[in-house]
């Protein structure tokens, strides 16, 4: 059995992870999509697709994790065909796990099987602690996979998140 | 004389029935343009494109008006072409309706016989209000006509427009 | 009942008009999509999708057909969420009727009841073979309706044509 | 050598001429880019390029500055590609002036030249404070230069503005 | 290190598995980029992303592989910058390996170091070549995986083919 | 008064440089915009907006013209807008010159003055033409601003345009 898990993964924190985790202990094998695949440098979204495909990637190595397919899917905003849209890109998948009403909802409607996976200190774990702590120089660290601290260091990424901070006061 | 009527009819109230048959006083027949038909499932966008040329179609018919002919059209985004781009895909009109002072605007510029419809109870007879009902569970069947109530419940609108409330809050 | 007709109409012709009165013994009203609605002004799409929109019309009307929607539609050209896209923009429909391999195929694969209309002369019914007369100058009225040649004579079309064949020729 | 200076010119003030003067005295020859140039209409951005253009040309003429290229340039809206895009559309520069974090954080990561020019009067030379004393109908016409008042009042400009303020309390 | 392989894999045959051997003899692992992904129905590109993805994950499953990332890339027309546009979705790559002039050309100018692969049988092991027996009823099954074969029949391709070759003729 | 010259400039040839001091004889400055400002790398468009842009440049810079304004436009695709989308990206033109059949007409129908430029040598000078010799190893630099060869040559041109062309009978 296939499950699939959507994100967008600004960045890929712990809870993620541990989603992903709870998630094969149903199924076989887990397409991860990276969702607003073209979006970034921007407060909401720093990171690129390629980036944060290579987080996933070195995180879910680093935790043995084998059978995960990653793909990175750009918005197309039209959320009515949306779900054939990721049908027609991606391998047919069994189960769909999601917490975001909205995915809930649209696969939901197409008939499919959606589980809610448990949520894991939703406050802590969640792309927008993460992204604030990182603005506001607080420890961060500790949220996301060892691997993700290396990358978003390697690409400066802090500074990056402060320099787009800055940004909204300015006009381009 | 042919008239145009522009709206994103999320969804069509009674305020638009008026629109339209005050209109039908002054020309023969009607293009009622369904605007961000690309546009659903979101809070300022609930009801698809086809969702809404049925609430029209089915209200039209009921209230035997046979003079009106529905078309949803995609959003270009460029204001400057945006009425060329109206121009290029319906058949010609002599007059524009509208409150929308955009509208107005790119119309007049453009030389159209544009005309402010009279509004009729604007606060209670208009989009943003019956959605602000139907989520907070408040009495909003009077707003809009019987049929329009119909397909709200047959595609199960109360409930979508919660969940994408719920949507606002979470990362998707 | 509703039923679809999904056409280019370039210009619509006398075999258009008679698969909509076939159409309509088995349905109770049509939609009539006019596909490539953005395309215009080139040999194979020479007419915009107003002008189309209105031969439609005016065709219509004279032969005392009102049990139509004539609606626009622009092309996504992404096949694969091509009927989820056109699902999304009309009010539902019962039946398709087609006579292209393509637009059955995708129609059948999603459920659709697709039903192949008679096909009437369709040498001579065929909007290439109406563009061709019209450039070449041969006689071309009695392929289309009546109101189709005082369309196509209001905007110039037979000229239009001509010119777009000199362009084949030339660098833009 | 040639310099670059990117900006939306919402309208073209004289903090963007001093910007000019000042990186005419370290390069050659300037391209002024227009950014967002499909956007108009709108509060933010009121004015086509079109318009943005020549209020530029008029005001470079009236300078006496003649080593300038001005370019309209849509957006893109993906930042990761961004550089590269102009890259492909206007000829090479050496160095990039701005004061906008983004663009400088994007064109260095490229390995660009980039330099920030002096601010003058930043809070009063801004196209926000232009364009909130337009709406507010306080004194503006010093803040630009003299050619900029003209086509804005050619174009009918400070109406423009204010009836699109209007538009936000009402549903398009 | 990580190498690029780019195809549309229309579909996957026995050609671009042993450019995957050949590539995986020199580079630890693989991307496997989709392009085109989002055509599908025509007679050049019959088969959705989702199915092409499904052939090459049986395929390399099959054959034991399991160093491949499989990505399917929409396309964007726009040559000059369609190497950055590729490096900010998918993690970054050491090698690149094609015999496509284009891609060579592309990735050449950006300073990669671009491989090509030893071609086996060229003429045979082609997409248009099993295209064309699929099309003319020939032998085709040695040309491709078993894997493929099963997907391709499971989609009910070869019919698929034949219908679009009709589409040819007729105008939609 | 200013006059519009419209071309895709692939590359930039003699012909159109009198067709510039041809206009110029009747108009005070003129806008060249660069069409199909997005297409590079291809057979019929080998370069890119900006290589084009600088080809420009460099022999009206040659040639002593300093009234021309040089500006990249992207395409997009829908005739009946375009002349619209135009006169929103560039300053206001008072004549177009053109021999290209659909140009003049959408022109024409806007109301344009449209006049044809004097053809020179016009089988010799096109762009059809130079793209041909250079491919087939011809003599071409007395057909182009020597400006123009300089260019080409920089950028590898005729490398560029051969390699395009072994890509017609390969797979992408």
């Amino acid at each position: 059995m296939r499950g699939l898990i959507i994100g967008r993964f600004q960045p890929f924190h712990l809870g993620h992870l541990a989603t992903i985790k709870a998630a094969l202990e149903e199924v076989d094998e887990i397409v991860v999509l990276i969702g607003s695949a073209e979006q970034s440098h921007t407060l909401e979204n720093p990171f690129t697709a390629g980036e944060r495909f290579q987080m996933i990637l070195n995180a879910l190595d680093d935790a043995g994790i084998t059978s995960c397919m990653v793909i990175p899917l750009r918005d197309i905003n039209r959320y009515a065909v949306w779900v054939s849209h990721i049908e027609s890109m991606i391998p047919p998948v069994d189960v769909v796990y999601s917490n975001n009403p909205l995915t809930v909802r649209l696969f939901s409607e197409k008939g499919y099987d959606v589980r809610k996976p448990p949520m894991v200190q939703r406050e802590a774990y969640s792309g927008t602690e993460v992204r604030k702590r990182i603005l506001s120089n607080e420890s961060w660290h500790d949220l996301v996979p060892r691997a993700v601290v290396k990358i978003i260091e390697s690409v400066d990424g802090a500074d990056r998140l402060r320099e787009l901070a800055l940004d909204e006061g300015s006009e381009s």
